[in-house]
Parts: C-alpha cells; structure tokens; sequence
C-alpha cells in the first residue's frame, strides 16, 4: 500500500496563513516532517480558492516541490487552481479528483489529458451525494470509468476512491463494509487492474477524542489493506498508525515476511 | 465477532504445577481476569495431558465453573481428557477439535454426539499438515464438513478453524492471506452459514518482542474481523487487542455505530 500524506490541508490556520501571506517556511516544515515520517506522496489539499487561485496553487506547488521530490497530488474543485498547480509543477501531478458531475468533468479531463496527470475518480452520484450501498458505488464506478475512458484516459492512469464514510453518519460503518466490497471487486468488475485509493481520516471525522480517531482507524486500515487497496491517504504524523500501515504492508504482500 | 480466551495453557508452569497439584487458585485467578478482561468463552488448553488424564480435565473444568459460567472449550487431542472433560461440564462445552485424522474423528465424534457439543474442525491435510493454500484448505473443508455430517454433527453445532500461520513459516504471511479467503467463502462454498474461528496468538509465535507480537496481531485481527470470522481465540488480558477487537465488532455489526 502507497501511502499518500493528506497532512497538508489549508483548513490548517498556519497553513492558511503561509498561503496567504506567501510564506514558504511552515509550508516546507509541515511537508518535510511528512517525508520524514514515511509519506510516499503528498496531497495538497488547497481547498477551492476562491481568491488568488493561480498564485496561491502555484505557492503551494513550488514550495512543496522545493523540499521533496515525491508525487502531487492536487486536491481541488476549482479548475483555475487545478491548472496552475498542474502547470507549476515539475514532472506529472495527480489530478485529485473528479466525479460523475458533467461540468467538473468538462474542466478537469482536459486538463488531465494536456498534462498527462493520473486522475482520481469519486464514486459519486450525480448530484453529489455518496451512493449508499455496494451497488450504488459500482454503477458510478461503471459510468465514471466509461466516461474517463471515452475523454482519453487510459485506465493505468485512473485511481478509483470509493469514499470512506464518517462513521458518524447513521449507516457509517454499514457503507464501509460496501466500501471494502467495491475495493475487492472492482478490477473484476471493469475487468482491467484499476487502482483504487481512499482517504482514512474521513472514517472518524467528528470522533470525541484523539484515543477514539486512532482506535477506529486502527481498526479500519488493516481491513482496506485486506480489501486490496493500492493507495491510502492518512495523517503520516501518527505514528502508531504508520506503523501498523507497515505491518500491513508486509501482512499483504506477497514478498517474503521479516518483522519490521 | 465472539472473543474465546486463550490464556489458560498448561504451557504456563504456574498452571502446570496447579494442576499437578489440584491446586484451584491460580486457575481461578487467571479465569477471573479474562471474565473481567472481556471474554465471552474460555479455551481449556490442557495438552494431551499424557498421566492422570481424567483426573486433571475434570479439575481444570470444576475449577473454571467455579468462578464463571462462560461456555468452554476443551482444547485437547486426548480422547479420555475430553470424555472426563464433557463429562465434568456443568453445561454443554465445545469439543476443540478435529481434523481429517480418522482414527481422531472415530474416538471424538461419538463423544460430541453423546454430549451434544459443539465441535471445531481444523482445516488440516489427513497427514496432520496444513495446506498451503486456499484450494487445499477448501478441499480439507469439504472433506471434513462431510465426515461430520455422515457422523451425525449438524452444521449448527460445527466451528471451522481455517488454521492462521506463524509469520515466522517460510510463507505464513501469503497463507494467511488464504485464511481470509477461505472465511470470506467458506459458507459459500458449503451452501450453509457454518462458523468459523480462528487463533490470533498462532500468528505472532516466534516474534522476537512482545511490541511486533502487538503490532501484527493488531494488523491481522481487523483482517480476519472483515472477512466474516465468528469467533476469535485471542490473549485477552492484552488491552489494546481487546479494545481494537470491540472497535472491529461495531464497524463490521449492521447495528447502528456508536463510539466504543
């Protein structure tokens, strides 16, 4: 399992801060800390940008590249930001993400197409909502999977994210155990080796405490790593959590085990 | 998923000098820890207690029931401890086990039906070996659901052990990978919802340290959850085992979530 760091989030004060002020240095502090723990790829999660799109993508682009040479990947809705961080950096992003939503597509593909980024693709609904059973995520991931096929995107390039739900919605962790389902049955079902991708964080937001947010994802990573995930995108800071990510890493590969 | 003890072992020499001495009180104790840790069933690991067979099972069993009521499983391979055992039994116990041993299943199985208890299979090859794969466990299962059924055990009464494998064999972590599959399938695969249980401690034995003992059992435990397992044999006076084993129960239960 890749593990990406989803540590760099701008509803982060000190990182909303450094953007909008141009500040590199806890920007570069933050992801060096995320190298160090073991990221094997960093989300830039930049939120829409609704001002200073383009200056404040590129900022976080160049900033992270000057410290780690690891994957991108550029999590945003708003397609000015996309592009520029896309343009910015320096050898292929990842364009995180898209859904069934026929304007974001009509944005987003061209972009993935003109800069050769991989895309992550959210089995949503159309109107944006999480389908709530197993079926429901494979019909999205049927239609979404079509239509990135048909926009020129060839499926070495496609990340499938089924969507953790927050275990404080009211069927939670029913939905997960469909998430686990879509994740093991999905390259049988588009019938080509899809990657799959999921964020852990999500599981347990709006836990009461740290002890319940680590106890529960915990609980669930090994279980996606079971499921076959390829990519897992988690807080690389915890390192109780990263460790146990290693362990499963050798639990599920096929290579020889030593105790790490 | 139920939680089994696995902690009473006449491996441990203060159990071993209990029982030689028919000496109740530090079986009590540590019967009482796991009832207070959590346990839901108390594994009776006697060995094949080779001299004073009866004697010794009918103690370990009076003495457990002295301080618990908990349904218990008579963990030996000899067939006069385990008559003396269920006979000892103030309640139906759980004949644990058998395999594909001929000459093992025509001394057990006259003694589960007589006392009609419940009885766990282990998947294992006729020569006592584990099969190394999914296939050869499926074909063990088969086999042996079979001959329990011939035998006159009904699918209700029968646990299948899919056998977990030391880290430490040349390929445990791959076989291990079989184990979740064979859970996954198994009720499938014999056309009826058969239980299935399963022994953590078996994973980690030879782990050089009691931190990498922790951290597999921690990675493998939520494997074995989502795959469907119905019962695990588990150290129960490990805390954060038996925390992370509350937190598996309510992601994968259908009932409503709720922060444990």
């Amino acid at each position: 399992m890749f593990i990406v760091a989803d540590n760099l989030r701008i509803t982060l004060p000190m990182i909303q801060r450094a953007v909008d002020q141009q500040h590199p240095a806890p920007v570069r502090e933050l992801v060096r800390s995320c190298v160090h723990a073991g990221a094997q790829a960093i989300d830039i999660n930049s939120g829409p940008l609704s001002k200073r799109a383009e200056e404040k993508m590129t900022f976080l682009v160049r900033t992270v590249q000057s410290v780690c040479d690891l994957p991108l990947m550029l999590d945003t809705t708003n397609p000015t930001a996309m592009a520029a961080g896309l343009a910015a950096c320096n050898g292929r992003a990842i364009l995180n993400g898209v859904s069934l939503n026929e304007e974001r597509l009509a944005k987003m593909l061209p972009l993935a197409r003109q800069y050769d980024a991989e895309v992550i693709a959210y089995l949503l609904n159309t109107d944006g909502h999480v389908p709530n059973d197993a079926a429901g995520r494979m019909e999205a991931a049927v239609a979404l999977f079509d239509a990135l096929q048909k926009a020129g995107i060839p499926p070495n390039r496609i990340m499938i994210d089924p969507i953790v739900a927050p275990l404080a919605w009211q069927d939670g962790n029913r939905q997960n155990m469909h998430v686990l389902d879509v994740i093991r049955t999905l390259p049988e079902l588009l019938g080509v080796n899809v990657r799959t991708i999921a964020g852990l964080s999500n599981l347990t937001s709006g836990a009461p405490d740290a002890e319940k947010r680590h106890r529960y994802q915990a609980a669930f990573l090994p279980m996606l790593a079971a499921s076959g995930l390829d990519l897992l995108l988690m807080n690389v800071l915890d390192p109780g959590i990263m460790g146990l990510a290693a362990a499963c890493g050798t639990l599920v590969e096929e290579s020889i085990f030593s105790w790490v």
